[in-house]
């Protein structure tokens, strides 16, 4: 596996590998990866020639009182992950490689993203966008993998594909859960043992929500929020939020939806915690 | 030539000459082409292997009061001097096909954006930038050529290809005027022949600095501006701005900045006229 500190080395390496016709795939990440991550890996593996994952953990996407200092890094792990699942390069450049100290051009998706995380995190999108923009542009990949835990990025990185035009395909890979049902994140290494325990509240309600599929209607969308919202604070969690909306669009739910979001976010101890689940309504009719 | 107007075809097209190591440039213009977008088209044609030009008025970058449905329009004599100029493939994308309904991303430069056209024109240059980053998704360019008559879209485009590491050279070409000096403009066509005969005037006030270089200092910028604004208005225009600034960073000119510009706008009856020039002090010394 290679590693490559450099854009300009990075973008040369793409540029070679797209003149010799191989599919380049990449897995944008910021490191301190887990299985979901490798999940991603895996799945790009599958069709691409040239596999990059880079790691960045991208200061943009930051707000000053957010934790981009203490955000968990482990870079010798991350490579011997990488390494083990068949990775053929890792983009790993540093901050000031990446922003210029007057970095002044900004990409930003303004309809989706003030919803869900984009409320409670203004900038989070913007940084997001403008930095998986650039990923793009430096890795010239053909296809990329996003992870459905992160369901509004994924999201708006398919809408900037499509508003912006990128040749990029963007591919949606499941979320993927700790046994007891605690969605995958680096974040959770920051929960004590009592408060991943109590984390477990977030999923069990969702999955509740999930199980009682038939019975979800437009008309106990609020009641399924709050129960949702009462599980987790019973359990000592802080809720963002809980939010039902088109899966597809954002858009508030209608007897047209077919597929339904329901996401949440809540802080325990110093983790703040995103997991969803999508039910397909059309599915089970 | 070949004339495409969907921007799947272009993708694909351009995605194929790249394949087969092909030099594409792209000179993106609004149509209504005259003496300065030929100029830009026999440039590029000097390297490319695949010369695209792009037409398509941006609606995005007009306000609601501008000139959008009166901007000057001729399809025919466009593609007739392509065709004479060597162009290989003319992109002409209706508005609906560059637009879906529900467009929400845009590419937005912060820093260079809020002075000269910006300052009156605030949502133009998100407009440019947007439109601009579609252009080299969709013609995926080595090179793109600008005009230097838009100095200050140059240098965004400049900061936004840094920004956002798209993997295209911006060449920027000289301005050309006619005989009589008037900067070459689509919207010259707005103007009587009278109000022709005075907007000689912005660019007689321009020469007229640009002739006494050695006397330019910063102690005399004030004077200098108020000038060349008395001179136009004098004339009968009505100045939007006059300004003078480093013409590499666009910030305030100080000791150090070897390239001066000088640009301004103002309008004639019914035409927004902007025109420059820069100083080069260093070559003077």
């Amino acid at each position: 596996m290679r590693i490559i500190k450099k854009i300009s080395e990075m973008q040369d390496l793409s540029r070679q590998a797209r003149l010799a016709r191989k599919r380049i795939g990449v897995v944008p990440t910021m490191g301190f990866l887990h299985a979901g991550h490798t999940s991603l890996i895996d799945r790009a593996r599958t069709e691409a020639d040239l596999l990059i994952v880079t790691l960045f953990v991208n200061p943009t996407q930051f707000a000053p009182h957010e934790d981009l200092d203490t955000y968990p890094r482990d870079f010798e792990q991350d490579c011997k992950l990488c390494e083990d699942h068949g990775v053929d390069v890792l983009f790993a450049p540093p901050a000031e490689e990446m922003y210029h100290p007057d970095h002044s051009v900004w990409v930003n998706e303004e309809k989706l993203s003030g919803k869900l995380c984009g409320a409670s995190r203004p900038a989070f999108f913007r940084g997001v966008c403008t930095v998986v923009s650039k990923l793009f542009n430096i890795t010239l990949p053909d296809f990329a993998v996003f992870g459905q835990k992160d369901a509004q990025q994924a999201l708006i990185i398919k809408r900037m594909v499509r508003d912006l035009n990128f040749p990029v395909e963007i591919i949606t890979a499941p979320l993927i859960r700790e046994e007891g049902g605690l969605a995958m994140s680096s974040r959770n290494r920051y929960l004590s043992r009592e408060e991943r325990l109590n984390a477990l509240s977030i999923s069990q309600a969702l999955k509740q929500v999930e199980n009682h599929i038939v019975e979800f209607h437009i008309n106990n969308k609020q009641k399924i929020m709050e129960s949702i919202s009462k599980h987790i604070t019973n359990a000592g969690g802080i809720v963002d939020y809980v939010s039902i909306y088109d899966a597809e669009t954002l858009d508030d739910i209608s007897e047209k939806s077919s597929k339904i979001l329901i996401a949440c976010a809540a802080t325990f101890g110093k983790a703040r915690l995103i997991d969803n689940v999508v039910l397909d309504l059309d599915a089970d009719k």
